[in-house]
């Protein structure tokens, strides 16, 4: 077999055998093949896109590049869920602990953010003490006990993603379906869960912009996990603002808080409901997805999701000692409305760049992230707003500088229209 | 500038910026642009193409990526001819001393084979004591002289092309017009001729195997030429079965001299004399391409393009000292038909492949090559053959293995249909 036929091969628009496709990942993996047949291969993928089949076997061929966890020695269903990157998006820290709250085994590897995107890692270590750093044995030890644990990944899962993420990051192949698809889907499976609901954000500030990409990636996830015997759900959700209120790590985990007190934003409660119920329906828990959201909905009220969460915290060596100094950001500064109107959106992008600027985030991976910065919207889309009123409230521990404020006002569209308030999720795919 | 952003925006079909294109090219060939990423942007060129004007900028980038041949020494128009390269095709052997002795200052600069096709330096070199690595004094020294000269490239024309072409031939952008036109014409450009004459050659032996490919590609070139102030013609033509009747380096040279006697096969003869009065045309020499390939029709009879061939032999230190004895292979063997009929087509790859594997031609650019062997068709299409006659005759130095035969025998299609028989020119681009 030679990389050069595999390359001409998809690019003509055929399909590749699982050998073609094993060949060209493990050779890749290995150093064998070099990175110019690689980025070429990954181009053609790119225009010539790839059959269910194929992407089938590209996710299992990058599954085996490394080490796969094994969750046998936890009980019954075990559940997992990703998201594809969102602005303000802390779900993992609201719906891990309420599932668990009702006997969802939720065991879930996470992410760091970059760019405009954060992650739940980030967020997790915001906290004063708490570790995401758990051996195998403690992850697994961890879910039987309290049912949740969320950890990083090890250095030995999927590591064929790294190099071709890396590899793909630099040649233009990033915004294809097949290898978006395969580069989740592989590291969801490596992670060993019976269940994964997976949130597909669409957006202006999400990797998938319009409603029929994310749709199509959708189904390819789906159906590469039902290949692996796994049940997956895709919700596909609205990123054409901010989730929730609050961008920034200690400012998210104190609206996760909020939200699991029963205090949280309508969007952001919404959404963590709904995947709740979905949850405990393939988890077997409840018949019903209503049954689920009613139960969802009542553990938020009764303390029982926000126990869990402390629970969850302490398990993982963080404490929160009072939640009124929780955030400590030298200033608060108010960004005030310069026309009246109706909000009619939050470029969520924007808004990603500007917690990033202020330290929130990442622009590369070396950035180290200041915990207490950030921003917290006071106005959403579809509410009024008179000309000086605030708009938002900046968190910063640095001046604020001026292409921070033009990135913030680019981010506000103010009209007297009335705006198309859409529902949080659009659609569930593969329910 | 960011080659990213430069592969990011061709993959999405947009059109690429002279500064860009220079930026990438000129990248590339210091070292500071990885091979990682040319062959991304160069699997989005076979994608995406290119208009006219970016591989204009492309051909100029890679034209000034070495040295400029300088012919501002040769009074006069200078004229050049290029062939993409067919099976049998010794033309350069017969249009150049045949145009040279009718007052065209023909300055070439020439290639080798590789695979199945074969090039003119080897077959120069198979004539005993003939240089081809002529320094560019003697080369225009010549050319003043005796109107004609033929040398190999020297290392510093277009080293972006030898690079790019590495790369495309491991990473599957080969078959891709904009970089196709883009190679032959900076190597073109680069050789300081004011006339060039382009040999495309359609077909089962040749790179395209189309009609309307060959035309967009001449097209390309065409424009490209005018672009440099230089007059291209394009002619199309036909490599249904190899051009002549002899395949291998000194029996195509006896065909050469046999066709400068005037005693050529007649698609040969007609496809010399036609480029002939082009070159005459465009060098001012005639007015019509009438009166053109009358004078040439002439030259061919009266001695006087022989008597210019053995001059340009002698110049560059060759000699043939008796043309009976030049071929002198172990074995000939004919290569009989084994049913009746007429000769449909006589597939000109395989051929090619047979010369090769016989040592007639490189499979890698080491292999030394045997001038001796070949093949000669004793048959071609529109023939009539009964079984057990010679179809061709096969001249060897080592033992003919079965697959040899089996290529044979799968090249000629016999049948007892009235084969389609076309012209040599199919369509004249940029006349």
């Amino acid at each position: 077999m030679r990389m050069i036929d595999i390359i001409e091969k998809k690019r003509d628009g055929l399909r590749l055998t699982k050998a073609e496709v094993q060949y060209a990942i493990n050779g890749y993996v290995k150093g064998e093949i070099p990175d110019y047949q690689m980025s070429a291969l990954l181009m053609a993928i790119y225009f010539q896109g790839m059959e269910t089949e194929e992407v089938t076997y590209l996710t299992e061929a990058m599954l085996y590049s490394g080490d796969v966890m094994d969750l046998s020695h936890i009980p019954g269903v075990k559940v997992d869920k990703h998201s594809t990157g969102g602005v303000g998006d802390k779900t993992t820290l609201i719906l891990g602990p309420l599932a668990a709250s009702l006997g969802v085994k939720v065991a879930k590897l996470s992410g760091r953010g970059l760019g405009h995107t954060g992650g739940t890692l980030d967020k997790l270590e915001s906290i004063d003490g708490c570790r995401i750093d758990l051996t195998e044995k403690e992850f697994v030890d961890q879910v039987n006990r309290i049912n949740i644990a969320v950890a990083g990944q090890t250095g030995e899962i999927v590591p064929a993603d790294k190099m071709l993420y890396a590899l793909r990051d630099v040649t233009g192949s990033v915004p294809s379906i097949p290898l978006i698809a395969s580069s989740i889907m592989s590291k969801k499976l490596a992670a060993g869960a019976d269940v994964i609901c997976l949130d597909i954000k669409i957006g202006d500030g999400a990797f998938m912009k319009t409603i029929d990409d994310a749709r199509r990636l959708s189904e390819v996830m789906v159906s590469i996990g039902n290949g692996f015997n796994k049940k997956v759900t895709a919700f596909l959700t609205g990123m054409e603002q901010p989730l929730g209120r609050a961008i920034g790590n200690r400012l998210e985990v104190k609206e996760a808080i909020e939200t699991l007190s029963g205090n949280g934003p309508e969007d952001l409660t919404t959404l963590c409901v709904e995947i709740a119920a979905m949850m405990l329906k393939h988890a077997g828990i409840v018949k019903t997805l209503s049954d689920g959201k009613r139960m969802a909905r009542e553990n938020l009220h009764n303390g029982k999701a926000l126990g869990k969460f402390t629970e969850f915290i302490q398990a993982q060596g963080g404490q929160i000692a009072d939640l009124a100094t929780f955030v400590q950001a030298n200033e608060q500064i108010p960004f005030l409305a310069k026309k009246s109107g109706i909000v009619q959106k939050i470029k969520a992008y924007n808004i990603g760049l500007v917690s990033m600027k202020l330290g929130g985030g990442r622009e590369t991976k070396e950035d180290i992230i200041d915990p207490m910065v950030g921003i917290v919207l006071n106005r959403k889309i579809g509410d009024r707003v008179a000309c000086g009123e605030t708009l938002a409230t900046i968190y910063a521990n640095r001046p604020v500088s001026a292409d921070i404020i033009a990135s913030l006002e680019e981010a506000f569209v103010i009209t007297e229209d009335t705006p198309r308030i859409q529902p949080i999720i659009f659609e569930v795919i593969g329910a």
